[in-house]
């Protein structure tokens, strides 16, 4: 067996290349959390937290990997039976409307053809039909990571109080959160479901949830069981910056880490990067579709995502034996085609600790591997991303 | 502000002192968790759990802190309204025993004094009494934390089964495992819970399940609601070394590295060096008890836990002042009393990764304290320490 | 101040990408320097090495950085007035003849255009002309790192035995050992120089000495003054794997490390995939220079460097101020000018743990940066390497 | 094979337990050593040595060894034949007066008994008998390792003015500084050598030459040749805290994480704790001494050295095959008796960073391997630390 030298490109969706910056903290000894250095930890955590989401209101943080956030945002809202509205922006959104069902709940599913993301308006029809309000929540994924399509969260309200409707607004920003533009508060989200290893440049294994006033009040009715998830006696702990049970320490700590680098780079410079890093993505794609088999999966401009590229190949080309020649030969992960995109779709993630001469060599990896892959391509496309990338618009600011 | 110098001595009773090994190992890059390598990692990973929990049968690994796995042993197995015999052996007996009510079943609780295990005669004469077999389960503390006094989990099977009764046996071992003697297949256990972070030497994030063939044929029939904690995607996932959502990769990672550790020192070695430094702390406490005001929290020496020491200390006497001088003094955490034991108790974890010169070191900074603290005991507790590590009996195998 | 976000490229000529793997070993805990653990460093070091200089004869390592070795290497061997051949191949070389000046040695100085390697042919002249021997070495910078030529050993070897000449043969070897070919034993190299911080792919900080039965055989009548640098308790020591003076021993757990990986790739497939990458750095300077101020300073194919590449900007045109632009703009750091060729050559190294994606980030980094600072070259400079890495003969071997 | 569990206890004199958080330092990423990040790396490490050897004059650092500042202090400052006056305290004494020779100097040795610092007296005589002042240095050993004594530096300043001498005085602090009092100005000391794997609590592999004015007039006029060594390069390039030559970047990361945890606990402060530390120890040393065959190498209690002990054992009792029982039973590496003290000394190296409780552990290990050795001693040395480390005067500062 040989090695594979240099840097591995992890240009999966999530989890992100890890910093070694955040390696390193994870790999401080863990602490006694329930000792008086802990709360310094627990404090910085959750007040900078509070500050990605945008929010005043509480975050409360899940030893768990995102899947739990999704749940712990349903059973503290909602009672057995409820009626739900998550719209099928694609496979994340389908497992999210999946859980609800397994948990005793009744989604009402508006389904896309995953190629774009939600359409307030539809939303805002399926609302104004429910005159008695037994729909209980609207769930959206703000970032669908199967498609890298987005949905327009604020515009997903604004269609909620048009129809005059008391429903839940919950949100998943798995893979946004921290890459792209988002607003907990301004956006009026009641509850909003993130994780540690996307834009928070973080392995996987911590969740969050943040909570509106009114999720929650909500979340004093609800019915569905829960313990594990129970936001009230974790409220109560962390107003002490505590938890109720053993928190992941030393993921903890390498939040801690995390959040002192967004700041450092500044939130507004972290987005203005995805989106360049997105542009440049896109004008690669584009140059390689201009007499090829590839193309961009998500058709609406006002949807694509800042921090993956989903590319899908014509019929009769395989997207995972092209992600296999690049593993082999490149020593780069790419994501797969999920669901009804399996091996029709690879996708490029281009978010976290990442910077553009990374994205050149992975772009070069997927243009060589297209040429070595025999996927029918024009050239190019490493060239129309450096022609983004150094010019004036894609300039970072100044270090 | 002044910098504590040295090693920071983590003695509470869990999480325990991370090896720099470990350490390390969670600092290597995250990796892809649907790429080629990580099926080796959760190879090695899932099928060296299995000889820690002394099991041919499957155990799973949650991301997620061990009250995590509380609840999954509960919601897979179970129905609402079921009821369950728990044995209040102490704080932790009792918060599992909260969760199963919040969790929507009826638990039969028996009480003890928080000074010894629980009784198999006593679940006997319950389950005896229950002669159309509304219990499902029997809830038991392998080895109750907050008084260090375990539970003689044979024979507690031997009273199910004496009971003629089809209740499953759940055990918590999060405190035991890999520190005391376990073996899930032979005791007759149907579902075991653990913990990352106590004798598996790792930081918390990780728990698991150990499961028997007759908890997987309930958990087809049972009806507490279920995502995350859902077995049967996990063993379909676990059946390719995968997981159905994204694992706590790098604690993964550690796990690898731990499970690789006990092996190098050897199962039975790991938990003789575990009784020999409980013996070594009991005699500490006793010479120091001779003419004082502390003594072991645990009464019944088949119950001795050897993982941990509970040391109660007499009427009037702070064990939280204690604690507090002993952690500014000497740079060493211990856990403090639970519940109803909450500053007459203080506990001392001997588990994990340690030795004999760090247990010294540990008594040695209890010894000033009781001084410091002016708590009345007798000198002399690490010299009785030493003789039993110094002793023939207290040989470590050749190296 | 901003964060700069991603990987660094550090692609000076060396120190270069210290793997994860390499760092997490040198954080391992110092351990006994005489104990009986680090017989087993010490071994697995020394032995490995042997296999890396392509010798069967004793390699020493100092800590120190290759300067240091330069030193030992003369020292060892050479007496106060004693003349040595030294070959102006660049600024490394120039270096070390100064060196040799200031140590009391008497350099003889065959001059180059610094375009090239040495030319064996004027090395046997002098030492022709030197017919009673005064001269007593040859010492030859195997891969100058100023110039990216290197020169061509064997063929040195050649020419001293052609004209009969008893001089001992030492080679520089700093930027070319475990990234080009190189053979201390079948070359008849007497004492090979090397250092920690390149194809080692180590940090700085550990140099080392290949040494030929003659070279150790002069070293006793050598009356240069030494201590530190001495050969001879060197080799005692090391007899038993120890050392006679405290060794940096984080290093040398590193080296073991790096050893391990270079073995695992397989010495071969190193140099080859030392050899693509420059033949495709090379394809994009072409590129770049087909209508430019953009050249190779090396200007003899024979003596390309595999290590590195040095590019020369048309006069008028500063690489400093490129490389400023590179550095701010694009994060990676490129090698600067020396002595003469400062401001007017920048270098770019692709060395040590690199692999192909990032040598194109690194090219990307280099086109774009040449636009920015608004210096002549035709674009296409990536493609032109990308058709080289993808090429069959460009394939690295199966993984 | 089995695995030693728990933290290794690094007793020798050095290299010391290195802090998580140092090596942690080192394991960060190698930087471009001409780049503009690495002057705040430079700036700060060689303006924080300052404080740390009480200096306002230049301190140099060389990617070596201690071996190799000694070797410094002598070629920067001597010419070939200079006469050096050498106090033989001790092995590491008689390292450096063999190292003077072989550099081609007359080192005069003053002979010691090695169970006491150097006579300020003696010194006094011997510069006073040098009339036509031929001799050009007295090099001391501040704190002799091999036998724990230290020698008064500041009244070897005096003796040299009282003879009105104007030989240089060079001290060696390798095991002293950043443990023990040291002030290169305040003493007139001229050449202070150190070393980074003491009380800096480094891993070996940089050390250091403080130099005052009158020592870099000296090394314009001196003989020996010189080029790594070189105080003029060096002290030219950390004008702009660069480096002639490739420095060892990762442990000059280190070194300044070293200083920043030297400035948090404060100078005071950890003398305090090494003076304290060794208190202890001497109060165990003398409880076993009482009837037995253990004392104290040093045998003057003013030169009584904080940073290690030095015990000797009577004859007929083997030092080493103690040191082997309490490696193989205990995981403590503790140091060897050198040169004529071949085992018949063991010394337990009680600097760096350290603690009480660390302390404690490592005399419990020395107690009980007394024990296990059959070496006669009274018991209770930990008690008698424990009295020391737990009374008033024994504490600690506020944390």
């Amino acid at each position: 067996m040989t090695r594979a030298p240099g840097w591995h490109f992890l240009q999966i969706p999530g989890p992100t290349n890890v910093p070694g910056r955040i390696l390193r903290a994870i790999s401080e000894p863990t602490i006694d959390h329930r000792g008086p250095d802990f709360a310094d930890l627990g404090r910085s955590a959750l007040t900078g937290l509070k500050r990605v989401f945008k929010t005043t209101q509480p975050v409360v943080v899940f030893p768990a990997s995102g899947t739990g956030a999704w749940e712990a945002a349903l059973v503290n809202t909602l009672s057995p039976g409820d009626k739900v509205v998550m719209v099928r922006t694609g496979w994340f959104a389908t497992l999210w409307s999946e859980m609800a069902t397994r948990l005793g709940l009744e989604p009402l599913v508006i389904e896309t053809d995953w190629r774009r993301g939600a359409d307030p308006a539809a939303i805002k029809e399926v609302l104004g039909a429910d005159k008695d309000h037994r729909i209980r929540a609207v769930c959206i994924v703000h970032n669908e990571t199967s498609t890298a399509a987005k949905s327009p969260i604020a515009a997903v309200r604004r269609a909620i109080d048009a129809a005059n409707h008391p429903a839940l607004l919950m949100v998943d920003t798995i893979s946004s959160l921290a890459s792209m533009d988002y607003q907990h508060d301004a956006w009026g989200v009641d509850v909003t479901v993130a994780g540690s290893q996307k834009g928070l440049m973080l392995p996987p294994g911590l969740s969050f949830n943040a909570i509106s006033a009114k999720a929650l009040e909500a979340s004093a009715r609800a019915k569905l069981p829960r313990a594990y998830w129970d936001w009230k006696p974790m409220l109560e702990a962390n107003a002490g910056y505590y938890f109720p049970y053993t928190p992941a320490t030393n993921l903890l700590r390498g939040l801690q880490e995390a959040l002192a680098m967004l700041e450092e780079e500044g939130l507004a410079n972290v987005f203005a990067r995805h989106d360049r890093h997105a542009a440049a993505t896109r004008a690669a794609v584009e140059a390689w579709g201009q007499e090829g088999a590839v193309e961009l999966q998500c058709q609406a401009p006002s949807d694509y995502s800042s921090s993956l590229t989903a590319v899908r190949l014509a019929e009769g080309f395989g997207a995972d034996a092209l992600r296999g020649v690049i593993l082999s030969r490149f020593n780069m992960s790419l994501g797969n085609g999920l669901g009804r995109l399996k091996d029709s779709v690879f996708r490029v993630g281009h978010l976290g600790d990442f910077n553009d001469l990374s994205l050149l060599g992975a772009l070069g990896g997927v243009e060589m591997g297209l040429k070595l892959a025999r996927i029918p391509h024009r050239s190019g496309g490493v060239d129309a991303a450096m022609a983004v990338l150094a010019s004036a618009s894609g300039a970072a600011p100044p270090g």
